[in-house]
């Protein structure tokens, strides 16, 4: 929140599912005579006096882009890279189920408006990497061991490890993703030892697995496809745990595909 | 080519820049009664006797979605996955500088329809990767060494190396790509050791740095932002003279921009 932002008397709230999101800027919120909000979260509980809600927009973005021809405003080059932002950064490149024909079409305006330069700002976007987070991203993938012929990826980044690449956490972002990636892999399992002697799980899946129940199981929580948890373990038990449980979950999953009938 | 190829009397060529690409099929072509072509490549050169050649266009794909149009033939949902997927892959997945309007419009129409499930293609073409390229891919990225104040990237594989991942050189496709997209590389560099004991040197750029020039010094080619070329001399020889060359073409081009009225 910039410091100079007290006082204003009318607040939109925009791209934000809630308001424990707002973080330092609810004082603001809380402060203002008028407030909006403007967001596409199926979650969102319309907590402003006005809530343009549109929860099958691909991206927050989508909507705003719609308010710019419903006020007359015409796009310059740098809204138009603003809201292109938006919407690739929302729906993976335009490559996510969630992706609108409405979204492809506004980009498509881009273009033929000569507003954004796709190449170079996507650039910017996916493809501009920190030299340190290409080195311990490369240095887990390259040891990626594989378990239950396969199905069962597992990343391992240990504390002293992340420090000798001089890595962020944030450099490790991604990293299970990669697991992810592999072929035969339908869970990847991503574990890395925080500063305070944790092990933070990350877990992925793709159509089968419910990597939810598999952090449930542990204190954890997250969605059907991304979850995660936190344990203090031995790193050794940590891995055979989640590996065991990945296991379980996939047998389960299986039994569950093959026997409709039963439930 | 297919064995039941033979002795069709039309034949059309599509997304072919050349006749030279053809191979074996370049038979088929010769003997045909009648031919044509179907290409968005600008340095076709109109080698059939009917030529549909459209330059702007992103993807041949995208003419052959006009053709149907014109023949009033329906899409059904393979022939969208099929087009779909030649957009994309010919686009670097809508984001390349010559993905046009008409294309982002097609692939909402097929969304529109429900004839392609964009995040199921799209996961298969780019997020389906080999266990094997996960793992040498990590390994030479791990390794990568910055030169030039971090404006020349380089990786390296021997053959011993690539061996020990049982890879081959299919899953060695990207890596150069990957250097190129740490943040403060100008000029990527890869060098591989090939099973002749030649090194295999894949150069790319971003926005400086003409790397045809370097390959060209080598005796190899290719375009200004991708190019390579093949040496016989030992590693050390071929790292060395890549990183002077690569340090020497962003000096010339630095000089280049800074005094625009000497040429």
């Amino acid at each position: 929140m910039p410091e100079d932002a007290e006082g204003y008397c009318r607040v939109i709230a925009v791209d934000c599912a809630d308001k424990p999101r707002f973080g330092r800027a609810v004082r603001l919120f809380d402060a203002a005579q008028a407030e909006a909000c403007v967001d596409h979260h199926v979650t969102n509980p319309h907590y402003a006096e006005v809530n343009l809600v549109v929860s099958d927009a691909a991206a927050t973005a989508e909507i705003v882009y719609e308010l710019y021809g419903m006020f007359g405003v015409a796009i310059d080059k740098r809204s138009a890279i603003c809201l292109y932002t938006g919407i690739v950064t929302d729906t993976g490149n335009l490559s996510y189920s969630n992706t609108t024909p409405n979204a492809l079409r506004i980009i498509a305006d881009f273009i033929e408006k000569k507003l954004v330069d796709v190449s170079e700002v996507n650039r910017l976007i996916y493809r501009t990497v920190p030299y340190t987070k290409t080195r311990v991203q490369g240095f887990v993938t390259s040891r990626i061991r594989l378990e239950d012929e396969g199905r069962i990826g597992i990343g391992v980044l240990t504390r002293a490890q992340m420090l000798s690449f001089d890595a962020t956490n944030e450099d490790c972002e991604g990293i299970v993703d990669c697991v992810r990636d592999i072929d035969s892999v339908k869970i990847a399992i991503f574990i890395r030892e925080g500063a305070d002697g944790s092990f933070k799980v990350s877990l992925r899946s793709k159509d089968i697995g419910d990597v939810c129940r598999i952090a449930n199981k542990f204190g954890g929580g997250g969605h059907e496809r991304a979850a995660g948890y936190t344990a203090w373990l031995p790193l050794s038990t940590v891995v055979a745990s989640a590996t065991e449980a990945a296991i379980a979950e996939l047998k389960r999953d299986e039994k569950h595909d093959s026997s409709p009938d039963t439930h």
